[in-house]
């Protein structure tokens, strides 16, 4: 890892917790939480990348509706407008993983430049990292809002090339999500998937570069190769 | 409906079922054909979305293979190259709705033109097709490869404009694949959604232009606007 000059985080479900939103769902449908937010999120990922394939890109927050809107019909449960409204807010106020501010902490004071590359739009992401206190332990916040199309496309993973001003082979993307590996990796990044839960990686062609359970792991790496 | 001229139909889910291929799959896995289907046919859209997205297109029969083996990796079941094969091959004799056959034959007695517009590949459509005997009822079918991306990027509808010669807003889509009916209709499509088992309609700013339970009330639908 010794080439490596920078880091592009994805944020959704990578460096927060997506279904942290759970607890919310749960106090308005008792029991279900779990569910209601396995479906949003499902339905979210298909939406950004159904809605970028045909070209009709809309900001990430309005995704998100959506996607709540489906998984209410589709779950049969009832829902009014200013809940419905609470239960998206919640995507602006995720918990990062446990082991996240101390691990970005370490990989800076390494001299990495660090960034978020993320499919939320500015907003969504200067407040999720705000409201969590982390403002200040990355030097670019990167939306995908500017190119208006959702990873994988290429236009995506090419704002972190840009901004970072390095090669893309200098330029480690990090991201729990393995079709989102999957889509870096054939861009030319050097890629660490983040399997927390013993997840199956996707089948398309691609295997990540590492593979770690949790971020202080991804510090240890570096540690290890750059003593 | 008097100004439809032509009708393009999905194949998979829409005239074809796909969880036909359960059975082979509970052959293969006794008590679990059913969820490694679901499993199976909801990667297998996925990876058509991600593989266009990334602009890396392969054809459908090897995405079906790749989503085959995320499958039985991620249910943690065995399955060997030769079985693995014999599974995908099943996508080739998919079962047709009861009521496809009758329909079809009604619909063109009505002077329409039919094509098939699918994601399969020319060999897979031509097999499914005729393993089912109806080859002789459509005048086109249609394969997305030729422009090596998947519904719904417009570049996959405008396949069906271009074989029929007559504008768009004279060609009725029909699929039971709401993402799909969503594409086509921001494309310019009139569209009919196919809702076999009281499904709920994605939540991405289109509406069907009408909604039927199975084919044979499309026919009806023909028949009490056109006299």
């Amino acid at each position: 890892m010794n080439h490596i000059k920078a880091i592009a985080f994805d944020l959704y479900g990578t460096l927060f917790d997506v279904h942290s939103v759970s607890v919310q769902c749960d106090e308005q449908f008792p029991g279900r939480g779990q569910e209601i937010s396995n479906v949003w999120r499902q339905k979210q990922l298909e939406y950004t990348w159904l809605r970028s394939l045909m070209n009709r890109y809309i900001p990430f927050e309005h995704v998100t509706e959506e996607a709540l809107r489906f998984t209410i019909r589709h779950l049969g449960v009832e829902l009014d407008e200013r809940a419905c409204r609470s239960l998206s807010d919640a995507y602006l106020r995720l918990q990062a993983y446990p082991e996240v501010p101390d691990a970005l902490r370490a990989l800076r004071d390494r001299g990495l430049k660090l960034a978020i590359l993320s499919n939320g739009s500015p907003h969504s992401i200067d407040a999720v990292v705000t409201n969590a206190g982390l403002r200040n332990s990355f030097d670019h916040l990167l939306s995908v809002d500017p190119v208006r199309v959702y990873k994988p496309d290429n236009r995506a993973y090419e704002l972190a090339e840009q901004t970072f001003g390095v090669g893309r082979r200098e330029i480690l993307f990090v991201s729990s999500n393995a079709w989102d590996a999957t889509g870096a990796r054939y861009f030319g990044f050097p890629t660490c998937w983040i399997n927390r839960g013993g997840k199956t990686f996707e089948e398309m062609g691609q295997r990540p570069d590492w593979e770690v359970n949790g971020l202080d792991r991804l510090v240890t790496l570096f540690a290890s190769a750059n003593g």
